[in-house]
């Protein structure tokens, strides 16, 4: 790998990749992928930070006459952000990846796994719900944007199965993930929000008897086959994100408990 | 890695690894993972070959004076029964392990998607369902056995959702995991069989409407805890596997529709 | 799921996903997602049959005023290909789906592992090679078009580190994965052999001792900065598929021995 | 999912599994399977927290008469002990699992990616260090016990390829895994220092050029086979872990750079 110059006095390792290169070829991304840091999540209503281990990678623009990338440069950049990396410093990192690696464009993305309390529907029994997260952030010279993607898990009913039993339907885990694009605010929160109020039925982590009666038949009472459930997350996207993104892409699997295989359904769109 | 020495002439490079150790260990298992080779399965019905991609481990213990393994050897023995190697030769490869490693014990194992003919349960559409499968050969210079993992995939339906809701029931896929010991036939249909007849209701390639109407009501008509379905799992192994095993372990894991965390149980068991 | 309507006499069953929808939003993709299915891949050089296991997923576009897709549908069309499909075939399923779901477009996506023989480089001994593979074809009325994506491992040499280091150089398993759009054919060998010539060595099945010299010497002889690596392979898609792809994508990712993460690359060029 | 009897007064829904079962058959461990839920774990060092996202199990056993278990138990005492869940309670929270569940025996398991400081070996920057991790904790009415696996990455390098080759050798990632059972302290470090101390040569996340010098050399000059690495370190078990182990499980898979399958190997031994 292509590690850096050093900053100690009296070494002088030759430097191979620092030089020109012929082949005349942009590289549209070069970095490191798979670097794990503890990151600090800001809660949207309590404002507290949420502890999550990320997964990191980082990527600068090579232009065609430079030879390589210093690699060591991105994981000291990250380094350099604290123990813990807030979420808030994100932009800053990437455009000090910009920067630091002389580049046209950065690009930093992370993965992680988000919590939030949430209350079972009658019993009122606090639990903590799990999000699979992704952010990004893309800055060039003039311009940044970020990516916002959160999955979300849900139930599924299926109208059909409702309609032409004489008794149950067949319901299931489902997972919508919505992603946005966009130069503005746009928090977990929001996203996890519109995914859940369009699943048939929301999910707990505790459920007491009584709520689980309540989502066995809030579900019965709202069925929806995926492309219901594609079609009313775009709509909250549209309603509820208004004038703070720039495009959307969504996507909803259902994990079929009549077969082996899912049910999926995706769509793009920008905003109008 | 270990590789062999030549058979070419003329040769004479060192073998760094056919010397004596001395920190007088042995080693349970060495050899090879994630080789992907070409099998083809006897279908118990028709007896026909089921053509499947192979993910094989083979392994050799190593006695405490030996320094290394030879690493090629595993390979090459793969390789020379043919292109498309056949499950009845499993044992002959596990046992040509062992003598050519000149090894005490030899193990194989490989990991298989398995395909089967079904009928839908009232149009009776004919489609193929796909089963995860494990096999597993050990020999000693007097013994060998075998262990046969399926994982079947199913519906469950919940007891108590069912019972408190005035209409409906939460069910989910369900995974089902037998995994047999024996020196016998154990055939992988007669353990999809055994999960297959234990799940609140089977699930299938293609339904159509009459099927998925059967399937509905017939999920809510058998409504059943993980509990049930792993302890009516083990009858089905003790009464129609009566004889053809030493040990059984069953593991099921609900994928529950109305959580994003799985209900699960395990047990083991000898032959009585 | 929404399953078809019966072809069987005397069932009435309503249809509920076949009436129009007035939320007016086109859904880009709607389909089935991991049904598995035994496939035939046609090797470029001997024109046997290679057996795979499929891993498909099938897609309708679905427009602003239908309400829904027909799920059975899709895996009915993949069954009546026969019990092992060809690759040949896989555009005229696609079609297929456009024509029975009565869509403006339809798109077939299949993951596999592909084998090709190949020989050690000096003891010429002959091992099989697996690859990961996708292939994709998409149709419109008057379109098509496909995309074949092919994963090679390698071994990649730091440059830098056998510049500065009195003896030996870091190398580990490298991925480069080429993705290439086309309406022409473009064989999987016709990737792979791009690829694994311009790692600082390919990889076998079996080595043999004079092969192991052979491979250590030529990869220490041949070092690459994943920078290298992917402009090299960029080039050799440029000369060597002249005038049979449209755009090209390609990825380069060295799974560092020297660190726990990863060195990447990524480039997106169109044809000329 | 069973979930529990409401506390809630005026509540009255029926309990359908705290009947007795007659099937007769013990179940080993009934329970809840991937609740991500946050965790700190304590630094043998420094004893400041580590934050990490742990992936928890929590399993009890059933007696033959019992019909099933509460599921919601299982999570409502996970989250009885606060928001961030510190390792020293887990034995505690095994313990009342066992309690509430009025079960003989009980099981806690958690995965999580761990942190630790580590400096380059020349220029002595710190930089973070991720470990994959998985702690048990076993409980009866008079026993406990632990199991500690921990998973550390290295760079293994050849001893036959540097031996017949004339220059460079063969080198790549390996997984080394220890896993102890014991009823007293062994801290994760432990296990990271006895494996890092027997790989060819450690992995940093952070090396400049004089360091990636010195990791090169160090490892061309510490060549292993996979059978030198399980052993070396089962001998470092054997000699640094005196008297806080009762088994020890170790594997090491070499990711090797000049295949695209890995050499493996495996131990199992009990404290002498």
């Amino acid at each position: 790998m292509l590690n850096d110059l050093p900053d100690i006095a009296g070494q002088s390792l030759s430097d191979t990749q620092s030089g020109r290169d012929d082949r005349r070829l942009a590289i549209d991304k070069v970095g490191v992928k798979g670097i794990k840091f503890p990151i600090a999540v800001r809660d949207k209503n309590t404002h507290s930070l949420v502890h999550c281990t990320g997964d990191f990678e980082l990527f600068a623009h090579l232009a065609p006459d430079n030879k390589g990338s210093h690699m060591s440069r991105f994981i000291e950049i990250l380094h350099s952000h604290g123990k813990i990396i807030s979420v808030d410093s994100f932009k800053e990192i990437t455009q000090e990846v910009r920067n630091r690696l002389d580049s046209e464009r950065a690009d930093l993305k992370v993965a992680f796994t988000y919590f939030r309390e949430k209350e079972s529907p009658v019993s009122k029994i606090k639990s903590l719900m799990d999000y699979e997260v992704e952010l990004e952030c893309s800055v060039t010279e003039t311009t940044h944007s970020y990516q916002v993607t959160v999955h979300t898990y849900g139930t599924s009913l299926c109208p059909c199965s409702k309609e032409i039993s004489d008794y149950g339907a067949h319901n299931q885990r489902s997972k919508v993930s919505i992603s946005v694009t966009t130069s503005d605010t746009v928090w977990i929160e929001d996203l996890i929000d519109i995914a859940e109020a369009q699943m048939s039925c929301q999910v707990f982590g505790i459920l007491k008897r009584p709520d689980e009666k309540w989502v066995t038949e809030h579900a019965y009472d709202n069925p929806k086959f995926v492309e219901d459930m594609i079609r009313d997350t775009a709509i909250g996207v549209i309603n509820q994100l208004d004038g703070r993104y720039k495009c959307c892409h969504i996507e909803v699997e259902n994990y079929e408990s009549i077969h082996n295989h899912s049910a999926y359904a995706q769509m793009s769109f920008d905003h109008p």
